[in-house]
């Protein structure tokens, strides 16, 4: 899971559109790779130079232009530069702190979202921040590092599949889009698992250790929340949006992806109140088994201390205590006790606290 | 009860329209049976092959196509052709983990609904997604398996009720919405049994067990109410979805199945508060037995740590001990005890701890 | 109070309006009674048979029918046809389980409320529901019972208030809503009893019945907020409603029964924290008590335990323990021990222990 | 402090509009005062009877009449008569139990306000209704009982400030408002105080008489709230009605008036957050000391058990125990206890229970 | 921190627009500093008198007035004169204690917020009310105290940039209010480092200290949210606002604003989280400290309790204890006493309790 309480890292205090990255350098280099189709064409190819993109800029064909790392501030600047971009989107890129959003210029539409993939290794999940950028033809996508979840997209656009190559960019970006909510199933699916592995703990071993897992899982559980509850609200603005960018067509499929992203955190909430529920149970377990420790303390003392008195009794040394001297005290003294002790136990019994 | 934690089953990365069916097969092989009704005429068969519903898409006359078991994918495609559905339909008809919803496209309206029914043997809620398409003349309904709350209504066709016969598919769609609602009342009452049962317990015996039940009702309530939920606004939407697929007469009754949802809503959460309210007793009838343990360990030791540190003094043995020696020494020491005891218990009954 | 969880007693898959009592018998026969009148004339009496209220029906002046008993299905159905009502009203009108909701139909409003009344003797809730009709001159209630709270509105027809007499059905249809809205607040004033008792109670003894009573408290309340919460609504939407049976005159007075709804609910809400605060003080004065039983035993124990363990000492039986033989021994013991005990008391006392 | 759970005082089922007088008698007997100026004139006297004011009313000067006493039903009957009130009006002004609101009629604009100081010597709120009516040319205030927060706005007429002469009874109806709002915030001072030396208290000596003030406290505050939150949307709906009785000039000081009433509302959730914490404050120490309590009895218990238990072995009268007999034996069961009271000692120091 | 709880200070009772200073004296004396520039010129000086700053008003250069220092009334009264402001705006600018707000009057608009800086010395948030006017080429800021966060502002004008220098006073309002939005971002890291400490030592180390620091903590973060809650708002209102005073080319920078104002809410929300899970850590770490010292106590006391019995029995006096003569009755009551002590030392093991 990625540090919850993350570095703002604004820049405090520069003028706005002051492109500066923000967050932790995580590629090697910068990869600018370009997909530029249409129903009959093909062609993905890496560039060199980012100023090669500008031949596609014209086509009529739909580009994807995908930018993997951000740490080089010139690259993101150039194609400011070259796309006509308004400085604030340019800062956004590059500051990975975003909240997703989604914002309308005159001339293209841009979103952030984060794309949450889930670590096996580390059983944590890692976070990425996507900006997307929808052109009239072209979409531009911009990663932080190698390596993302529209692998599916790239495939399914090579093997000439009729629906995303004819749609154009806006169904790119859609596709785009659903591919990243898409993939938090996944993590909720993951969350579920734990969520299960715990609550079987839970009844049967109630450990410290669980209690701070508990708190990751609910941690981890806020992570995601924070990551798709913008998520509706951006897709409902673009539902709405009455942009020529956004052909008619393609709203069914962005209103499949609001569903999805409902789902999610519908999801989320359920598990949520699943977590306070175990919390719950984890916190009566506790209790249940020291008021277990406590009985036995309690029936255990006072069986005995009534008894370690009588004893007590009998070890005075008074020169006249006529019992001492008697022939059946010592059984008598041992009748007592059993008897005593006897009582006790009944009326333990009786209270059910054995 | 179904399992909360639900594998998402979303194919992650296929494309949207991809036909999968996800979710377990519950249903031997595929079963298609058709109504087909007017005022005057009655007409209900089991169809062996989908295509012979076409016959009934152009007659004037009602017709309620419903297919049993959803893991022949071939068969919805073939439906989805027939009746010229948009691919996103037929994946949600498939994907048995929708939440249910509303969704109006230009031929058709599209629910996907929860039926919940009691499985009176395991005493769990039972839940099946129905998926329920009105057409101009047809409705179709799709279910996960064999069996369902549809009976009345196929009873109220067959025996020839004129409302239903003559009120056209907005009506059937309505009926059917309306049995699915309905029978949310009667897993309501099974909740209301187990919540009065509990109730009695909780006073009477606040075991472990006890806890572990509260909690799955607890559990079986959030799954109802994710359920139920969204109805509630489904019907709104249709009632105010100006689709001249229903008619204005069918809106009066839409509004009862509206009514209906809310109560139901409302009577979860009622049931909720109860159950939290349960929690917080049965978590201070534990308390309160704890205490009462406490007080008898306290006061049973209290009383007789003094006496034992009596008896002990006695037990001494020194030479120049002058008590020792002395007649009346034993009786004395044993009126000191009785005095120092009844001095205690009369504080303790003054403090109102016996 | 009345059970909180009532069998939604809904016969599941009847069709819709089909007539049903639902509920439990309360009338012996059911009662049918007729107020007729207007600025000048006044008619009162007791019909035997439904029809005769036909003659009522198209005359200028405003009547009042109202019928005690819901059991005879077939005059509700009767009463049905008289004024042509949906099928739907008569069906909520024999379900008892309804929530309080307000809806217009074409030719009257329908309105179903919650009449609550205080029963003295066993310290209860009593609730009945109320269904009104109110048409272009006429208002019907129909009662679960004999016996309401409309008393004084008979009263105020019959000695002949201006007012009510000449401002027609609208004002009578307030009138009625008004009595049952200003009898939700006698029941508040009950309830408010209750809370200053036991407040009282929580602070002197806190019981396990005390718990107990604030539980039976808080579901009462639960149901007094269904009850009233949706009245609030109601009214509104009467206020904005823009229906020729509802004269502008008679808005000024609804907005008052809105002004009432809405105050019983706000005092619900005061009570509700009051309540919820009691629990608190009531866990809390329970768990400072145990704290002092504590205190008790651990003072005690801690004096007494280091005490009897050095009179142990002297207890011992070795043959060379110098202490035994000396002459002072015993006295210094038991200075040794009353010193012990001292700092013991003091540690405490400066602990704020004691 | 007020008493939070009233009597509601409604007469139930009396006619709408029956003049009652609700609640207790707070002055000795009705005064009416009169203030009339305009920018030149200004006049003040005390009326004998109601009917004097009649010749102020079609007056062009602005007049502000003052009624303290609310007990003699028929000099509010009078100026209902005198003014042409809605029966209503003079309903609500007579019920003292009413929740702040506002109303517009055909020829006044009415509010009813709950005016709270603070009681020095009890150290409780005060709370008084009054209820404002704004005419064309006159605001009418009906008080309680006398004394009142309206010095300053008498002041200012006396003293001739030109703004308030010259403005209208639309600036001196927003200026009585506007009192009676600054006022919450003198007795927000005092919770204030309150809330400050209970925290100091609550970590130092957490008592229970402690948690009782903080209970009261938190009354104190649903009570602010009850009384403030209203008049956000009275304030509110006053800017945005668009009545002729108010001038455009005027709704810029009734804005101020809603950002105090604003104000007033976020302190006081700002307070309840806090009282909230100092309850869980309180909670931890008095959970804390306990915890203190038992370690110490933990520690004590712990050493000086094993200690007795090896004083009594060699308490036993056995006749073959070598031991007893041996020279050293006593100094070196000294050593032994001695180091087994280290060990302990050693083992809580590490565990960090000492 | 500044207090969090403010006598408000407001005069009660005073006219509206009564110029009054609340809040403590911070500056020395009063600095009044001018920057003027356009594209081509730029000018800054500190005036003596602020007549002199009318030169400014007329000039088509955008005018930024910055007065530090409120307590001298007569220059915010002089500058009111000047520029021709509502009473209320001076009211407001003078109380310190105003909710963050923003208003619309005829000639300018007003805006209150609050400046966050973390006081590194005393760990705490430092609090200072800053008032914003806007008016057509002039901006005028309200400091309660020299220094400021508006450093870089200044800095970019200095320096000639080309975007500020050119986009008029609505952009430096924008630039102004953006820094001080900034500077919340430096306060939530300064919270976000805090949090992180608390977070380790919570698990490790539960001290009463932690729990104040928590609490303390909270606090901050109450006043934080109260702080920027009311910028969101304000920043919608004046996006939406249809000002002349605002270009539209502005309005994508305070949309920029609205995001950040967004961004801080929401990573606030977050934290409120964190701690309140931290909380429920520290609660759960006391309580399983406390069992373990209780289980510790069972076990010794249960072991050593029924030896000490044992050992009580054999030092009884009787003449008649057979026992006492046999010649390996100690040793065997050595091992019957390990053997007891074996058995409960299993038992315990069994049950897990060691």
């Amino acid at each position: 899971m990625p540090r919850l309480i993350k570095k703002s890292g604004k820049k405090v205090g520069t003028a706005p559109g002051t492109l500066l990255h923000i967050g932790e350098r995580r590629a090697e280099s910068v990869r600018i790779t370009i997909i530029d189709y249409d129903e009959q064409t093909y062609q993905e190819k890496e560039l060199t130079k980012i100023e090669e993109c500008l031949t596609f800029k014209t086509t009529p064909t739909t580009t994807w232009i995908n930018i993997d790392g951000l740490h080089q501030v010139e690259i993101i600047e150039k194609i400011g530069q070259l796309f006509d971009l308004h400085p604030l989107i340019l800062e956004d890129i590059l500051n990975t702190n975003q909240r997703p959003k989604m914002e309308e210029y005159d001339n293209c539409i841009f979103a952030v979202l984060k794309m949450l993939t889930y670590d096996e290794q580390n059983r944590r999940i890692r976070t990425e921040q996507i900006s997307l950028l929808l052109g009239p033809n072209y979409v531009i996508s911009f990663q932080e590092s190698i390596g993302d979840v529209f692998g599916s997209v790239r495939e399914r656009i090579k093997t000439g599949r009729i629906r995303i190559r004819k749609s154009g960019s806006d169904y790119l970006f859609y596709a785009l889009t659903d591919s990243i909510v898409d993939h938090y199933f996944v993590v909720l699916e993951k969350l579920a698992d734990k969520i299960e592995s715990l609550q079987e703990q839970v009844a049967s071993d109630p450990s410290e250790v669980l209690l701070h897992n508990i708190h990751e899982l609910k941690r981890e559980m806020i992570y995601l929340r924070k990551s798709v509850w913008p998520v509706r609200e951006m897709m409902n603005a673009l539902i709405h949006m009455e942009s020529s960018l956004i052909k008619q067509t393609t709203e069914i499929y962005l209103r499949d992806v609001y569903d999805h992203a409902v789902q999610v955190i519908d999801t989320t909430e359920t598990y949520r109140e699943m977590v306070a529920g175990m919390l719950d149970v984890y916190l009566s377990s506790i209790s249940n088994k020291m008021n277990a420790v406590m009985k036995v303390l309690t029936i255990i003392a006072t069986i005995f201390i009534p008894l370690t008195f009588i004893v007590g009794i009998y070890g005075m040394n008074f020169e006249f205590m006529p019992e001492l001297k008697w022939l059946w005290s010592y059984p008598l003294v041992w009748l007592i006790m059993a008897v005593v002790a006897m009582i006790m136990l009944v009326y333990f019994k009786k209270k059910k606290w054995i």
